[in-house]
């Protein structure tokens, strides 16, 4: 297994498709290093009104730090598919483009281009996979862990969920996403290690059930974390757990423990939270919060909301982190310019949006917004442009440095989502649809794309 | 970020949850270390009629390098919520139990561990996030993929999702997972070096629009690549596209290439491959494959295939690697036995299995699998014992290190796939299970547990 580990999975070039390379092997042997913009963006997604963009950290970093090592030559030699001279070019090769994209942490609608790439061609073709499979999961889990919070209404929500997250990257990045659409803490300890996330945690049922009774790990516990006591009681019976937890307190204050918050983790959440607030208030522990978790989702926390559940904490888990209703998006990532020209795929009906785009997004007088407007880069029209530079010759420019952090993707979200029209701030389907209009030098040449497709 | 990378994402102790940490101090500070016995296994999962365990191997080379380095340590500090004592503690912290598991590959229904470990409480406490983490997803889509094996009736199924898999890890074990259960090549140049799969690929829509013409774009890439010839005809046109292999193909025949294959990747890809057919064996390239991807899940394979298209090879990616339609399993890592007695979580109704358990599987006759009996680890029973002995103290079992490779497992796959009873070898939903059956020592012990939490 050495040998595997030779490939650091985080940064190897070689996390990426076959075909980039064989591509970039026929690109380099034409001379076609010309500046190309490809664009990433999503196309229209059941169950989403909006998306969260992220991952631009992320993507910056491993931009800024692309770099074949000789044991990834050496697989390339390997294969038998490339030319020595491919090789060797790959040896030196490096991501010297610009990189413009939405903020971290704004709103996003689809068609809208997340991210512009613009290099020589084999480099902007090159980045492809790995950019998308940054981006792609990271603007996924934004967008639905919105949704837990929009459904919350400002009961704190932690992440649970790297378990069964799709791998560690996923878990870890789960954490990062999470955070930023205004989740309060992560359970994941590398989340928090590496992202300064507030880690979250306390006990599982196989705590309990390795005591002989649930008393004796309810107070070896406490003791043990005198600051951070959350008992976890419906390993048997809530009520009864509630009623242990009430026992146990006064024994606890005697040392100055306080019992911060119980955790109920099955059966109806909003039945036992209430019978378990009861008993609780009923012993006097009226300070003491209520955390549940177990299959949450954004329409479930909508219901334990609107049932009025006594609940001071929601944890989710699975179903986030694999953004379970619709676990992956229609992300695309296209050649809209090269060599001079706009291109795009124009087939089956359908023809890409060609060409360097920018954003115009306006707002009301209230601050929501109101309407984007997609339209070529050079155009000048109302409305904040969304799309900024980020990279210049393959290094993040300093002075945007610190709009990268998260605590800044974080504020940007959370002002981003009180500006979303009342509609979008809902769960339903909608039939209204945010308006994303087009630029008429946009349409002009969309409409000579097609031609030009149809006719070649 | 330089603090950041410091964290190694693989291997990372810290990729855990937090409440793993918690409770470990507690166990050590009550000495509660005697054995234990976890077993992981997947309850009851929609849209799925068997499982194909996987993971094992990772597992295994996760376990045997677990430890915590110095600014892990430090980490566990700056949070303020451990004592002295116990970050102490985990600086000399290794697993040095036990693990026996059913073989990556095998077949796995609801309720069979997959895994067992037996070590001292906080050892097979720490290890569950990150366990599961690894065993989940790769049997989630080890599991997926052999649907699609079913689906595709020995047609060559290719991974193509890494970009929109969950993360890089996610990506890289999609590879595996998927070759594992058959697939026959990964677009995942990482899942390729890393564990010797077939790399597969050639071009992509951008690598026909940034020629001027298609003509152009097949020619320059066949030259290039001449011995890997596969052609994406549909940028515009599939029949235009088709048309213009079969008249580029004397030009390259007369310098010796030939044009293996053409790809499709969007529109109703069964009348396409049946209009790219006929073309090309008009052109005279009878030998010419067709490849088909786009939003291809084992369903939609199973149509093309019943639909006679003219389909050699498959290329699956999102919905696969994400196992869209079933994106988590209902995965548990329970407690089943520790300090000389059973344990198991009793709630709502719900009682677990306890003990330390062992898989017979029975076969008829013609070697297709008739009942699976769960059974405590020391009863003897008719059939195939499936849980074996894989890691002792610590370290994978010299004469069992053979068994953890990539091709061992997919060749186990292959003969268990075949060995499903007919009714499991369908996609559709099934009114008959098959029968896993529990014995009647493990149903007495379940009984006792569910008293015994009851009266607790």
């Amino acid at each position: 297994m050495t040998q595997q580990k030779m490939f650091n999975l985080e940064q190897s070039p070689l996390l990426t498709d076959l075909y980039e390379l064989t591509m970039l092997q026929t690109y380099y042997e034409h001379g076609m290093t010309g500046e190309s913009v490809f664009e990433l963006f999503m196309r229209k997604t059941p169950n989403r009104h909006f998306f969260v963009a992220a991952g631009m950290e992320t993507a910056a970093d491993w931009l800024e730090n692309l770099q074949f090592k000789p044991h990834e030559l050496d697989w390339m030699k390997q294969t038998g598919l490339f030319s020595q001279a491919f090789i060797d070019q790959m040896a030196t090769f490096r991501f010297t483009g610009d990189m413009n994209a939405i903020s971290e942490g704004e709103i996003a609608f689809p068609e809208e281009p997340l991210i512009q790439i613009i290099a020589p061609l084999p480099e902007a073709q090159f980045i492809e996979s790995r950019l998308m499979n940054i981006i792609h999961y990271q603007t996924l889990i934004a967008s639905k862990a919105a949704r837990c919070q929009l459904a919350a209404q400002g009961t704190p929500i932690v992440d649970f969920g790297m378990r069964r997250a799709h791998g560690g990257e996923a878990g870890l990045w789960a954490a990062r996403s999470c955070y930023l659409a205004g989740f309060t803490s992560t359970a994941t300890c590398l989340g928090s290690a590496r992202y300064n996330i507030p880690p979250a945690g306390t006990m599982a049922h196989a705590f309990i059930l390795a005591h002989d009774n649930e008393d004796q790990a309810f107070e070896r516990f406490a003791r043990s974390h005198p600051d951070n006591v959350v008992l976890l009681i419906d390993t048997y019976n809530v009520e009864r757990g509630a009623r242990r937890v009430v026992e146990l307190a006064p024994r606890l204050a005697a040392d100055g423990i306080t019992i911060h918050g119980v955790r109920i983790d099955s059966g109806n959440l909003a039945a036992n939270a209430r019978k378990a607030r009861q008993i609780l208030d009923a012993g006097g522990l009226t300070d003491t919060r209520i955390i549940v978790s177990g299959g949450l989702d954004e329409h479930r926390i909508a219901e334990l909301i609107a049932d009025g559940a006594p609940i001071d904490g929601i944890g989710v888990g699975s179903n986030v982190d694999t953004s379970a209703d619709a676990p992956f998006l229609d992300s695309a990532y296209k050649l809209h310019y090269f060599n001079g020209k706009p291109r795009g795929k124009h087939a089956e009906g359908k023809t890409d949006l060609p060409g360097q785009k920018q954003i115009f997004r306006r707002k009301n007088a209230h601050g929501y917004l109101e309407e984007d407007l997609i339209a070529l880069s050079h155009e000048i029209h109302d409305g904040e442009a969304l799309i900024a530079p980020l990279m210049r010759n393959g290094k993040v420019i300093p002075e945007h440095s610190t709009e990268l952090t998260l605590d800044a993707a974080r504020n940007r979200c959370a002002t981003a989502i009180q500006g979303l029209p009342k509609f979008l701030q809902t769960l339903k389907s909608q039939s209204t649809v945010y308006p994303v209009k087009l630029s008429g030098e946009l349409q002009k040449m969309q409409a000579e794309l097609k031609e030009r497709a149809t006719a070649d």
